[in-house]
């Protein structure tokens, strides 16, 4: 039930929300006689949807201790059943298929945002009894050099079993040629940033960033503790652990990981360059589904590793349209379409992302100082 | 577990602190072989004794999912078989009667908690299901002369069973004649100034109200809502009601106090005039014990009614010590003598002061800002 | 023109709002055919008088860049001529008498903000070219015993050429006995209490100090700073300066003066035993009127010194009106009384107050924090 | 000498920031034996270099009332003199240049920083005594169709007389067909979108400036003031003149620019259709250096009109580097690249630009809730 910052939401909320959504966006819509037991939630679990009518405000999510958690398990178990019944009787849509979507988007949200209110709760729980085990070196890193050129980029018609609309419609780039790091940045490689200076060190960083680093005293990635010794530890969803080193960086803000890059003789991809890389280089996977492990892993093999597995990747391509950018018809416009503003694209996944969810073409977002999501960073630099 | 605004706590901390109070304060210091089996909770559940050590930040108290409820009794019990064991073995002592009075303290601060947690919920649940009955008319508002002279006020050596460091030294004050009011201001009666624009009046304010007033966008006291037809209800612990017009007004600031006594042509009381009144007038008693009535009732019968039953009552009187003023020893000198700065003096006690909790000499106190309390009005004047 | 917080005024603004006042309460009440010929400073220099009408807001009386300095002049200029024929008429009023004692109220407000604002100014100039010579070393610091009892308070008809409405009416107050520093605290031992780590121990600060000092980082009075050798300098109307060792403390914080108070195992003073003080003690003038030295001096000879000369000093008693306490008739109503919460009272007169203008029974007032008056300490504690 | 808003800078302070900046930048690199006789300047007149070293706050400019405006002209003058004999001798540099550019902007930022500081000054002074005369009605408003395709953006080298490092280097872009408004958006083609209830439709608005317009309570321009009778007004360089319809809406952020297009079924145009369109069509001029006329004005004459001369157009693209971007080698490197994150790109020239500064490669940049330059609407759409 906790709240313990306005970006987060409480896991009840989550539980509710996506139930609201199937039941707002699908029920009441397909089925005329429709009427929610329940018509208090169409205000209470509305997240963002102004088109829905009013909704209770995002910061006060962690006051609702009402509907208890074994109401919202009856509205789920309710809610499901409705859902049964019209997938048997009429088969799937696009809205129900967003809605399975939306859900595995939440799935990871809800592991990001426990990790979070339980980094802010005295005790320090852990999200999982499983143990983390620490991870072994893997391989330097390389760049790999990508020719560029008048490519294509987002999806087109019947390219993919579903994509959201802001990954449409398919247009074409020119990508000048560039190289990409096989594998992500390392907690390793990080620490020789904090050890540098690197926050310390204005010309490192884009203006934003070093205003944020100033007013918020950041000295290290977002769950870092440096103990008395000198030593640093993580929390994470499995408690709170020794850094591994050969973990890759995660958690840092997109301020971060561009003041790395600069520091490293590097930049950030753009979201085209990654899209591009993602589509040629037979991503290696290395382990999305694994069971229980909820934190990034060393890369394994060579190639381009990571790409989907461990953390999203900062670009630095700000979160715009596509040319001919065209919402979603009704009031799941506002899914995706108003929030391109403001916004850094990220691309990837991570190790909260359930399997299957993301592509080559997918769009993450999220403000350059957010750090609660599993971000890292993947260095790019113009190709020699 | 919610907290609301910082000003409140959840009720699993009330829980936990008041325990809390009795290990740190008793059964570490008077057993020299106590050792907490939970020291985390030292921090954790400190309200504000620096003297004791740091203390988990007051805002962050609803981010405190754990330890959970059931940990948090199993310490109560622990706690209290321990305290029970040092009671019959060696007896009551002053700082285990200060334990218990906080105790009590603590039993009201739960009530205005999870009366204001809950009102900030949007399904606005009731604290209790018993229905609240309306209040009958009561008295007209009359005036009570008392001639003040050179009195006696505070608690002398032996003059109460128990009092607060801040109810002592007795001493002398010169008191001017003035006039009290009989009973309570009633909602009726505060109607009539939110009809006379009493809110949109500047010279009815001190200035730091009108700032308050404006700043909030205050425009009634704290639970009241108007509907579309214009009628007023209230939201109490029995949930939301019609507003009563018999009750007396509570959930008031003190700057709409005071200004309801300037637009009354009167004033608030200093707490010095309250206490000659109350120690003169053998109060009529007007049920403070009455079960499961969680909201003011209408005054009954003559003379000074409502002292101690119904609402603290707002006194223009800034909290100060009183001339020779002396904390507690030790780290309970904390408890009072701090938070003599910026707050104002309540007198007499509400529906939900346990019972036996308070007195004619009693001091609580509050920025005169804050609402949640259960604050009301008494008036005065100058005698003529 | 400046205005380095919302506190201070800019000096062109001090210039107009003192003739404003003339204009406003005397010219158009007296002459019923006056007619301003700039009707726009009506709100524009209005301080805060609800009853005269809208007005410019007080944090930005900076953005005043018109009317031009020479405008203002020529304002006063004109409302100067009308006012000296309107005396020559029909000679003084009351009203007439507040505007002076409110014109050198400003006079002391003008030194405070000119030396605020300057300490800002990067370049740190000077308010007088005319050096300040250091002072030399005072008597020790004893203390005087007053007997109290039923006194008289305020001011009795006729009892002064002219008083504040907040100084009335005179009436009776029991005052326990106490003893009173003979002379202010110096520079040299409010060193002591931060070499003692006295902004660091919680135990000697009010709650709201504590706060204060840690939200604001606070280690020092307002103008001192500790240069890269540990030495301290103070910014003064001189200048900066060498921190002179005998000088009174200056510009300290309400709660820093408790805290000092609460250190040396002493308190401040209600502003009933200060004015009694006053009263018996023959106050050995120390040169109020002294020309053009900005900063206070040590004191000389015994018995009660530096009581109205140096700095005002901090009672721990919050401004509340008198018994029986009425504001002044019509708009200026607002002068004294709405601003009877939250402040405590200062006694006694600085360096900057115009001669002639205070008294025993004046009573200035500032919240606590306020630091950039010219504030110091006067110790007192009770009679053994 | 006023700062009416941390954005704004007092017009003394671009009087000496400008000459900081030859100083700085030229002499002390050029002429190894100068040094400042004002070294306290080289801080105080810092506006962002983090590599000079410290500066004086950006919202404290305000406080600046020393130097004095003829010791800041005397600075400008001394500077002016070695600028002088330096070029004499040595004939320009890129460093000179960029100087003389960077002058260029604060003669335009001069005049947007008076005109805001006097919209804020009760008395509302204009900054030219030249009257306005009011437009004439222009052309209907059109779009014409560009083919877009493979085309270079960018300055190539030697492709301008002189441009910032934030417009290289020239490279490819793959541009969609698209279509571009003849004109500028009309301030009576904005007042139908107020009419339409404009700012109360949250679905036309990003969600940033959904939020922005509720926080803030916008609903008009920044300098629109509608009078009783509901007439608009609009505050101006020239004073407050009567809203003229036929002249470009003036002073709008990048969300009211894109809300506006949104509801009229258009988009804002992306920073590199904007550079395609002006290279290609021959953009009638339409008086950019019309003496003392500080307001846009009508479009006159058909083709692609008002691009260079009226407003800045909000672009909706992002503020990114170039592929390839290389900032300017030294100190001055944080000219332009540090503040590429969270602004948007404004494409065009205004009333305020100097004669000849602007082209069609420039690339202007504010944050879109930014409204206080000269910024406007142009329209843009898919090609049909």
């Amino acid at each position: 039930m906790v709240q313990a910052m306005p970006d987060v939401s409480p896991a009840k909320w989550h539980l509710a929300h996506t139930t609201w959504f199937f039941e707002t966006f699908v029920l009441e819509r397909e089925l005329s006689a429709y009427r929610s037991p329940w018509p208090a939630y169409r205000e209470l679990f509305n997240s963002y949807y102004e088109a829905v009518g009013p909704r209770h405000p995002r910061p006060e999510r962690g006051h609702i201790s009402r509907p208890t958690l074994s109401e919202i398990l009856a509205y789920r178990q309710q809610v499901d059943a409705a859902m049964q019944q019209l997938l048997e009787e009429r088969g799937s849509t696009p809205l129900i298929e967003l809605g399975l979507q939306h859900e595995q988007q939440h799935q990871e949200l809800l592991v990001m945002d426990v990790t979070y209110n339980f980094s802010r709760s005295p005790l320090r729980p852990a999200y999982t009894a499983e143990p983390l085990a620490p991870c072994s070196a893997g391989a330097p890193l390389e760049f790999r050099r990508f020719d560029g050129g008048l490519v294509h980029a987002g999806v087109a018609p019947g390219g993919a079993d579903f994509s959201f609309d802001n990954e449409r419609p398919a247009h074409r780039r020119f990508i000048e040629p560039f190289e990409l790091g096989t594998r992500l940045v390392t907690n390793a490689e990080f620490l020789e940033f904090l050890a540098a200076g690197g926050y310390q060190t204005p010309s490192l960083w884009l203006s934003d960033g070093w205003a944020w680093v100033r007013e918020n005293g950041v000295q290290a990635p977002l769950y870092w503790r440096r103990d008395a010794a000198g030593v640093f530890h993580e929390f994470t969803a499995h408690g709170e652990v020794l850094l591994d080193p050969y973990a890759p960086v995660c958690h840092v803000s997109g301020y971060e990981a561009a003041a790395f890059a600069a520091w490293a003789g590097a930049r950030l991809p753009t979201e085209f360059e990654w899209e591009l890389a993602a589509r040629q280089a037979e991503p290696i996977a290395t382990g999305c589904g694994e069971a229980l492990r909820l934190h990034p892993r060393a890369a394994t093999g060579g190639g381009l590793t990571q790409l989907f597995s461990d953390v999203w990747q900062w670009t630095r391509s700000a979160y715009e349209p596509y040319p001919g950018f065209a919402p979603e018809p009704g009031a799941v416009a506002e899914y995706n379409g108003k929030f391109m503003s403001g916004q850094w694209v990220l691309r990837g996944g991570s190790v909260a992302t359930p399997h299957g969810h993301t592509r080559a073409t997918y769009r993450n977002f999220f403000y350059p100082q957010q750090r609660w999501p599993f971000t890292g960073i993947r260095l790019a630099r113009e190709a020699h």
